[in-house]
């Protein structure tokens, strides 16, 4: 093995970390072990765990319902307006409302609104399936022959970009992508692929799901009409946090919420019986924001533009890369396959695995080897780096558990069953 | 005065009052705060406060992702269980999810989809308008000519009753009402009602936001077909907390979910590209849940459940009895109205006064008389009963401020502005 593989190396990079600081500002209860599923679940921030608190006994318990003029009613949009700063955004073109999936019906079943002479919506068969579950049913719902393409990739790890561009024209609405898709962690070229959908008249609309806290991304310079993303992956928001949606600026007024409640009325208060919308992007919140969960995005958020997300994509690329090393070093001559892009540029913060008993491995490396990685069927072990909180030192254990699952026969404990829910 | 209206009634009253213990199990940070908006928003129960410690740090901080598989996952239907009880419905017929609006969008769309021939909707014009919005924005959005028909109350307190029957007819697909409306606090005949849509061939869809915790509900006795509702009223779930629906049992696999998201799907951690909705209730589920403010339901329904619905509505019952007797013998004189129904059965658990300068008195309340109802335009005083924690001393003391409101002119600082916020 190369000196690379010692883990003084890891240690060495560790010490030159300017992330470093980091790590501290979030709650590590078992430092023993190596959680790599940050892409999933982000942790604990301190002040989170403080704020939790805060929100139930001084604002829900001292302030009751008045709350909602202490804070409340504005939240959705303070909360979204942090996160336009990491995604290239104005401050009035992001709320938060509802789920992931909720948000991207709004939004694609407003762009199809206004395009009624386009029928045609493309995806890729890297999407996260919910996306693609979504437009099943707005398409049934609708009723009005609209078509969804589920491009596939060449290889399941990089985007299918050609046969995406090759089936662009004029009956294409819509085409709704992951920026950076959940298995290979591919990442698409947000300008370019925008510049071409709209030479083609089409909308485009990015799940920023798992890019959003890991890399720049900027919405703006693109130009992109549309987005969403979720906040408890590397935004650090909690389970199940409400989740955001991006309009740009100018499509705003042009844009209807079909699940039009009344969060999203211009006058919520005034309990009018006909529907008027909100100005500007106030419109596509619905029901009453979960309060609690949602207070509690705003400081994952926080440490993020602290440290800069300049700062958390450097790194995130050293340590993609030194997973990757190990990797060739250690693991390749295991049977472990690279199941995420080697290109830098269209790599994102997660290195996925596959390995024929990737299921049994994974198992292993929970149950006795300290390793908390998440699994993707039908192989793929994902080992999700989050810059703020993961170590080189952990990614060097993590190594060496792969290894010692094969080598010193871990995996063979476990039967080949159910992928367990992650 | 009679002698109804001494304080040492309402002491006597509390003294006999079986439920007054469970006020302990509540945070009452200000003893001295008279809140009559626990039908706006709940309390905090002590022990959701110290639950959401629990959530945050102990689940989220300590047991990260691997909390989905020990309770999150099944967080949705376990609260929706216990909800059931209150609703009267099976425990597979309730689960939590979302905003009541966006359910309510939800089981509007699918029961338009199963009736194809039916296109017209009755609601009323006492609805909460959130529901009448969510209805003209799932018209507009399927554009197959369906129409809502508002009916309007004979006198802006009582349900139109006779005209909602009058109107149904073979081309009616849903009727969709309030329990109890949230200005009046009318409560329909769940069963008398629901029988008259489904001889008419329709379906309904009954709005629990403003009963359910309050009074005792049977949806299965009655053979109602759909129903949302909200848990941070009387439930006391927490500011925004997600919403339920209930769908009955036989109807269940039926119905589609438009917004089929990847909760709802039979297999979510299979990542099929294909969605296929999971059995029974649970295709209803959309995206990934707000687990905090989920989790901190149940506390809030535990406390009813050890009370007993039937309990709390006597309870009640007998407390909007007294409100109405103190407004009659102090207030009344004074140029309130009484804007809710006199007839036991059909009145929900608030009481609103309707005077002509109701929006300067309610302000005088807050700012100057340590009462905070709510106020419901055009001239509404809202006083919610929570009985699991509201005294009778609590509703002498109201009544004995809005005659201070009037008679030593508190109200007379405040200028006639816009609603404030609650």
């Amino acid at each position: 093995m190369s000196n690379h593989s010692d883990v003084a190396i890891a240690e060495q990079l560790d010490a030159a970390d300017p992330l470093a600081k980091f790590r501290q500002r979030f709650v590590i209860a078992d430092p023993g072990l190596v959680y790599l599923d940050g892409n999933s679940l982000g942790r604990l921030p301190k002040t989170a765990a403080n704020l939790a608190g805060q929100v139930v006994q001084e604002q829900w318990g001292k302030r009751l319902v008045r709350g909602w003029n202490e804070g409340w009613m504005d939240l959705s949009a303070r909360v979204g307006a942090k996160i336009a700063q990491l995604i290239g955004a104005q401050s009035r073109e992001v709320i938060v409302a509802d789920s992931t999936s909720a948000n991207l019906f709004k939004l694609a079943a407003a762009a199809l609104a206004v395009q009624p002479s386009r029928r045609r919506i493309l995806s890729d068969d890297l999407q996260f399936p919910s996306d693609l579950y979504i437009l099943q049913g707005l398409i049934d719902l609708l009723g009005q022959g609209h078509r969804l393409e589920i491009v596939a990739s060449p290889d399941g790890i990089h985007g299918p970009v050609e046969a995406l561009l090759q089936r662009l024209g004029e009956d294409v609405a819509l085409v709704v992508l992951s920026l950076t898709t959940f298995k290979s962690a591919y990442t698409y070229d947000m300008a370019a692929l925008t510049a071409a959908i709209h030479k083609a008249g089409a909308m485009v609309l990015w799940d920023l799901s798992h890019a959003a806290g890991a890399l720049p991304i900027d919405l703006n310079a693109a130009g992109a009409d549309l987005a969403v993303g979720c906040t408890y992956k590397y935004l650090n928001g909690g389970p199940g946090a409400p989740a955001y949606l991006y309009i740009r600026q100018d499509l705003q007024e042009r844009l209807a919420n079909p699940i039009s409640g009344w969060m999203g009325s211009n006058r919520p208060f005034e309990f009018a019986l006909d529907y008027r919308p909100a100005a500007g992007l106030g419109r596509f919140l619905t029901g009453t924001p979960a309060i609690v969960s949602l207070a509690l995005i705003e400081p994952g958020l926080d440490l993020l533009l602290e440290a800069g997300i300049e700062a958390v994509r450097a790194k995130s690329v050293r340590q993609t890369e030194y997973l990757i090393d190990l990797w060739e070093m250690l693991l390749a001559p295991l049977g472990y396959r690279l199941n995420s892009p080697r290109q830098t540029q269209r790599r994102g913060s997660h290195i996925s695995l596959g390995h024929s008993e990737g299921l049994r491995i994974d198992q292993a490396l929970i149950h006795d080897l300290c390793v908390l990685p998440d699994f993707r069927a039908p192989d793929n072990i994902r080992l999700g780096i989050a810059p703020l909180y993961t170590t080189f030192t952990e990614l060097h254990a993590a190594a060496i558990a792969l290894r010692a699952a094969i080598v010193e026969r871990h995996y063979e404990k476990y039967p080949a069953a159910a992928p367990h829910v992650t």
